[in-house]
């Protein structure tokens, strides 16, 4: 970027307007709900019969992401991911998204363009029609606001709340990666500090740095439970840690739960890089957060539909005493605490 | 606030799930389209055979704010004011908003509360539920993101782009106070940071000053427009000025319009504040934002059910001829250009 900086245009020389025009010209509805998109006071849905679901994140430079690593259009992408996620974990599909920013003038047009082009893709990768947002300036960094608008049948639509006695944990993919991802980013970022002329080989952390750049949402998940006729009790999607949803997942469906530390699943280069940097890889499987992934719980009777599948993992059950611990490899029992990631 | 700074409470002590819990606290849902609020991954609505309006809102701390003279609790009523508007304008009734916030630890967690009261009091006013948002801390000042949702049939949702030749140009209510009132309120800052004892009447300017601390959107034209049967053919709200939203609505009808000075409405208030800044009528008239008025077409056959009613002001019609003219009181014509309001 620096070197093409005699080439950039200043945001000024657009002015809102422009930039909306410039945002909205290639964008094309594609979901038959999406009425009306960008161009007027509002955006028009139309959901027919089925109930609207809506969620909103807001992501702040400097506390939520270090541009200084983290390129524009990949955080673009992640943005539209964190925020689907959330309608995807209510067992819903995702139609819709606006995205709101307000950007500082030391951002020049073609990082906006940057910023849109990981919007557009991973709109298009999730089938989401960008139909609304507002552009804006700020005093300093940028600052990302993302409404998701999704759809689904009443009966389908599943809550925290609904978690039963004796129901099955089941999570989906392995968890930590991009908080190790995290880790290693932050560490080059260290280095470069110190040595800017340091090219660091990173192809052994490849999988972790892309969990934590380029994440995707589960949309599969969803559509397999679809296919296959299963609705889950309760569901959560774990953006701020394990430990942190199974609170959050108990405690709105009044239940605790017994969970295993011998079902976590850990891939090879998860279990190389907490060596590296001195971390127990049960701790960050449990805490690391921004994963993305589905926890949701099933009747025991609907363990047949999910036991051969590559997706799920069931990590432990839920009880009706209160408590929620975690049986550890060594036999002992230890409450779970909440450690995941607050931006407080 | 300064004085009770010993008892004010550092927002790091409650947390985010603290926050949450305190802003969600009282919150009920009332309308019968909100099927789930705060407290899961997303909010569910039931819009049932309506179409769902959406619209969305960022409001940046020093760009459209400065807390030096904007109480929070008026930041909170105008935030939910400024989104609802962009609702309304599509001819809609709005039943939910979600807000989000991105707030620096300069702020205490009674700020954030004076915040929320004015939110709160708005939505209680216009019959609208908090249904969800995000709460997130920021580097630098407060970020406020706004979703506003509505609802409407089919056929009477109003767009930007519907307006037809020989259609007359209706107004809500008169323009610029807010502007106007907004002018006051630098002045006496200014004045404020030369001398710290200044104690200013500003009596003469309340109405100004309510305009731009304390604005209502035009809920009860929507209603109005309801029980009478009409239904405009294009509509806009005036955030930005009237000449830019002139612009707006007869691009995106592609026809043009006449308007007419004479039409102008002023009251008192603002002819002298106008006089003692020096400031010319009709141009802030045109050009001041901000001020949530509705600016409407209609077919020539509802002039009988608009005409003697208080609320509503005729000021121009719109023509074929591309061409936006308005037509002074000294009988010159000049091609409106937009001075609106931009952050730019």
């Amino acid at each position: 970027m620096e070197e093409n900086s005699n080439k950039l245009t200043d945001i000024n020389e657009l002015g809102e307007f422009g930039l909306i025009k410039l945002i909205s010209k290639n964008i094309k509805l594609k979901n038959k709900s999406s009425v009306l998109g960008i161009g007027d006071d509002s955006a028009i849905i139309d959901n027919s019969k089925l109930q609207t679901i809506v969620s909103t994140d807001m992501l702040v430079e400097g506390v939520h992401f270090d541009l200084s690593y983290f390129p524009l259009k990949h955080l673009g992408y992640k943005s539209i991911i964190s925020s689907i996620s959330d309608i995807y974990s209510m067992n819903a599909e995702c139609n819709q998204v606006t995205v709101s920013i307000a950007i500082s003038n030391r951002f020049k047009v073609e990082s906006i363009q940057d910023l849109y082009s990981g919007i557009n893709l991973a709109c298009k990768n999730y089938g989401v029609d960008l139909v609304g947002g507002d552009t804006t300036s700020s005093n300093k960094g940028i600052v990302i606001s993302i409404t998701a608008i999704g759809s689904a049948k009443k009966e389908k639509i599943v809550k925290r709340s609904g978690a039963k006695n004796n129901d099955l944990i089941v999570l989906t993919g392995n968890l930590g990666k991009a908080y190790l991802g995290l880790q290693v980013l932050e560490r080059e970022k260290q280095v470069f500090l110190v040595n800017q002329n340091s090219k660091p080989d990173l192809s052994t952390y490849t999988k972790l740095i892309e969990s934590q750049l380029k994440p995707e949402a589960r949309k599969d998940v969803i559509l397999f439970l679809d296919q296959n006729n299963i609705i889950p009790s309760s569901m959560i999607d774990i953006s701020d840690g394990l430990s942190s949803e199974l609170i959050h997942l108990c405690s709105s469906s009044k239940v605790g739960c017994q969970i295993y530390e011998e079902k976590f699943n850990f891939d090879e280069s998860f279990l190389s890089t907490c060596k590296e940097f001195n971390l127990e890889p049960s701790t960050i499987f449990l805490s690391g957060g921004e994963d993305y992934e589905l926890l949701f719980t099933i009747n025991q009777d609907s363990y047949e539909l999910i036991k051969d599948n590559d997706y799920f993992n069931v990590i432990g059950h839920i009880t009706e005493n209160l408590d929620l611990e975690l049986n550890g490899k060594d036999s002992k029992k230890t409450i779970i605490n909440s450690m995941g990631w607050k931006s407080f």
